[in-house]
C-alpha cells in the first residue's frame, strides 16, 4: 500500500520525506524550503525535533508523523542503553512535544497512546523501539487506508468541469483526490489562495498540485469570493486542524471567510477531517493558536510596514457547523451534525 | 478651508504632497516609498505623469489630481508657447491619461470637463492656464468641502467602542472620519487588512491612521471574518472605485468578501463616494481591470512560489446593492437604492 500511495504524492508528502531516522537523528523533511528546493532538517534530539516543528520546518500533518519518529529515536536510545530507561523521560517529551501546537490534537492524542504502549513495556521489560515502531507501522497503514478511503469521496464528488478551492495545505486527502479525479479523466481547475502571512498555498498547496498535474491558479486571500461571484468555483475543500462532536471545525486562518462566502453563493464547503475530535465539543473546546505578530508585518523577512505598527497573528478560525456540506471522513461523508452517530468516544481513529 | 483639512489629514493625502507643479514639472507624492520614506517623483512631461499612474506612485483619489495637475503643465507650456495651441494635443492628452485607470471613472469624467473648457478657451482666445487652475480650485474646494461632509457623517456612524474595519485605502473622506471621531472623544479601534498583493493596507492606510493618532492593528486579509465573529468589528468603511446609479459598488479586490461577511456577522457596510456614477448601471457598467499576474507570485519583489505557476489578479471586487447599509456622500447617508433619489443624471459632483 505505501508503494502505491506514494506513487500519488508529490515530495514533501511521501512518509519518508516527511519525517525518518537516519544514522540516530531524525530527518525531517523542510517545508520552509520547499518548492524552490528539496531540503530535510537534521535533528541530533527529541528537543530539536520541538523546535523544528515549532520553527515551521514541517506542518499540518507533518508534526505528527515527526513526533512519533522522534519518540521512536528516544525508544531506540533507550533499548541501546544510551538514556535511561525511565517513564519520566517519556512523559516529559511527550508533553514537550504537546506544548508545540495546541490548536491541532491528532498529535496530542497519538502521543498519549505511544507513551501509554511505553510505559507497559517498560514495566514488562519489552523493548520498547518495537512498540513504537509497531505503533507507527500501524498508524501509518490505517493513514494511508483512510487517506485513499477519503480522497475516493472527495473525488467522487469532483464533477467534471468543476473548479475547486482550498485553502492553506490540505495535504494527502485533498491531494489524493485532486489526483483520483484526473485519473478519472475529469477536467477540472484547482484555485489556491496564497494563504498569508506563512504563504503555504503558494509555497506548498500549489507547487504540490502541479507536481501531481492539476491545472492550478494562485491566487491572493481577498480574491476568493470574487472568484465565486463569476462562477469559477463549484466546490470549497480543505484540510481541519480539529472536527469537534459538534461539528466545528478548526484550520488555518482564512478558512471560515471561505465558508461564509461559500454558502453565500450556494457552493458546498466539504472539510477533510481523518479523525474528528470527540473528547472535544462547540467552538469552546477550540484553542486558537496566536502566533508572533511581527510575521504580520513582514513577507518572508522583508518588513511591509512601520516597525512600530500594531499587529495581530491567529493562526486559526472557526467554521460553524451550519457552513459545513459535509465531513469527508474514513466513515464516509457524514453531516456536520452527525459526527456522533458515526464516531464513538473511544475514538479509535487515533491509532 | 485648505489650511484646515491638511491639519487633518496625514502627509501623503495633503493636497501639495499628492501632485503639484514646481519649476515647470509635475511632483507626485510616491506612495511606493511611504511609509518608509517620504518622496516624489519628478514628471518632466504628461507621458511621465501617465507612467507614474500607471506603475502605481500615486493611487486612489491621487490618479485624478495628478492628471489635473498633468493638463494644467500641458496648459501653462501651450500659454507659453512652448507647445501648440492644439485642441487635438489635449484630447490626445485626455485619451492617454484615462487609459490608465480602467475601473475609476471619476478622473476620466473630470478629464472630460477639463478638455471642454480647455476647447473653449482656445476657441475664445483666452488664457488656458487660468481656465485650467480654476477648474482645479474648484475642484479642491469641493473635494475639502463634500470630504468634510462625509467626514461628518462617516463620523457620526462611529460609536464610542466601536472596532472599524476597512479595507484598502479609503483616503481623505475616512481617515478625517477616524480623526474626527477621536476629535469627539470616541475611544475606536480600526483593523487594516494588508490588501495583498500590492499592500496598501500595509503601507499606507495603517500607517495613515497612525499618523492621525488611531488605535489602528494591522491584519492579514484573512483574518477579518475571524475579527468579527470575536465581536472586535462593529463598522465596515471602504472607500470606492466607483458606485452605479443602481448601488452596485466596485473598490480594491477583497472588499466584496468582507461584505458577505460582515452581513453574516450582522455588520454594517458603509462605504464612502463621492460622486456615484450615475451614467452606468450594474455590475455590467463596471469594467474591473486585471493587472499583471506575476504580482501574486511574488512580494515586493521576492518570489513566494515556483516561476512557472499560473496566477490571477482581478485588482478590484464587486459588491451588490443588498450588502451594502447605506452610501455615505456628501448629500447625505443614501441607500443605495435610492441614489437617483438624491443624484440626477447630470452627475453635477464630478467637479
Amino acid at each position: 500500500m505505501e508503494k502505491k500511495i506514494d506513487n500519488y504524492l508529490p515530495f514533501i508528502l511521501k512518509s519518508n520525506n516527511i519525517a525518518r531516522i537516519e544514522d540516530n537523528k531524525v530527518l525531517i523533511g523542510d517545508r520552509r524550503a520547499y518548492p524552490l528546493k528539496k531540503e530535510f532538517v537534521t535533528c541530533h534530539s527529541l528537543e530539536d525535533v520541538a523546535v523544528a516543528i515549532e520553527t515551521m520546518v514541517t506542518q499540518g500533518g507533518g508534526p505528527t508523523r515527526a513526533a512519533m519518529v522522534a519518540m521512536l529515536l528516544l525508544a531506540e536510545r533507550s533499548d541501546r542503553g544510551e538514556i535511561k530507561r525511565d517513564k519520566e523521560l517519556f512523559l516529559d517529551a511527550k508533553k514537550r512535544l504537546q506544548i508545540t501546537r495546541p490548536t491541532n490534537t491528532t498529535m496530542a492524542r497519538v502521543l498519549e497512546i505511544i507513551v501509554d504502549d511505553i510505559c507497559n513495556a517498560i514495566d514488562s521489560g519489552k523493548n520498547i523501539g518495537d512498540v513504537v515502531q509497531s505503533f507507527i507501522d500501524r498508524h501509518q497503514g490505517e493513514y494511508e487506508k483512510n487517506s485513499f478511503r477519503m480522497a475516493e469521496i472527495g473525488s467522487g464528488l469532483i464533477e467534471n468541469g468543476d473548479g475547486v478551492l482550498t485553502m492553506c495545505f490540505a495535504e494527502t486527502s485533498f491531494i489524493l483526490s485532486i489526483a483520483f479525479a484526473l485519473e478519472q479523466g475529469k477536467n477540472i481547475k484547482v484555485y489556491s489562495p496564497e494563504t498569508r502571512p506563512y504563504l503555504q498555498g503558494a509555497r506548498l498547496t500549489a507547487p504540490c498540485l502541479m507536481e501531481v498535474g492539476a491545472d492550478v491558479t494562485l491566487i491572493t486571500d481577498s480574491m476568493c469570493a470574487y472568484i465565486m461571484s463569476q462562477g469559477k468555483v463549484k466546490k470549497y475543500m480543505t484540510a481541519v486542524d480539529i472536527v469537534t462532536r459538534d461539528g466545528w471545525a478548526a484550520n488555518k486562518i482564512g478558512t471560515f471567510q471561505n465558508a461564509v462566502t461559500a454558502h453565500y453563493h450556494g457552493i458546498p464547503y466539504f472539510p477533510f477531517a481523518i479523525d474528528p475530535d470527540m473528547t472535544r465539543k462547540g467552538r469552546e473546546g477550540i484553542i486558537i493558536e496566536e502566533r508572533d505578530p511581527e510575521e504580520v508585518k513582514m513577507i518572508k523577512g522583508i518588513p511591509t510596514t512601520r516597525k512600530d505598527m500594531k499587529a495581530y497573528y491567529p493562526a486559526f478560525d472557526i467554521v460553524p457547523p451550519h457552513l459545513i456540506a459535509g465531513i469527508i471522513t474514513p466513515k464516509g461523508l457524514i453531516s456536520p451534525y452527525g459526527l456522533e452517530s458515526v464516531f464513538n468516544d473511544k475514538n479509535e481513529e487515533a491509532i
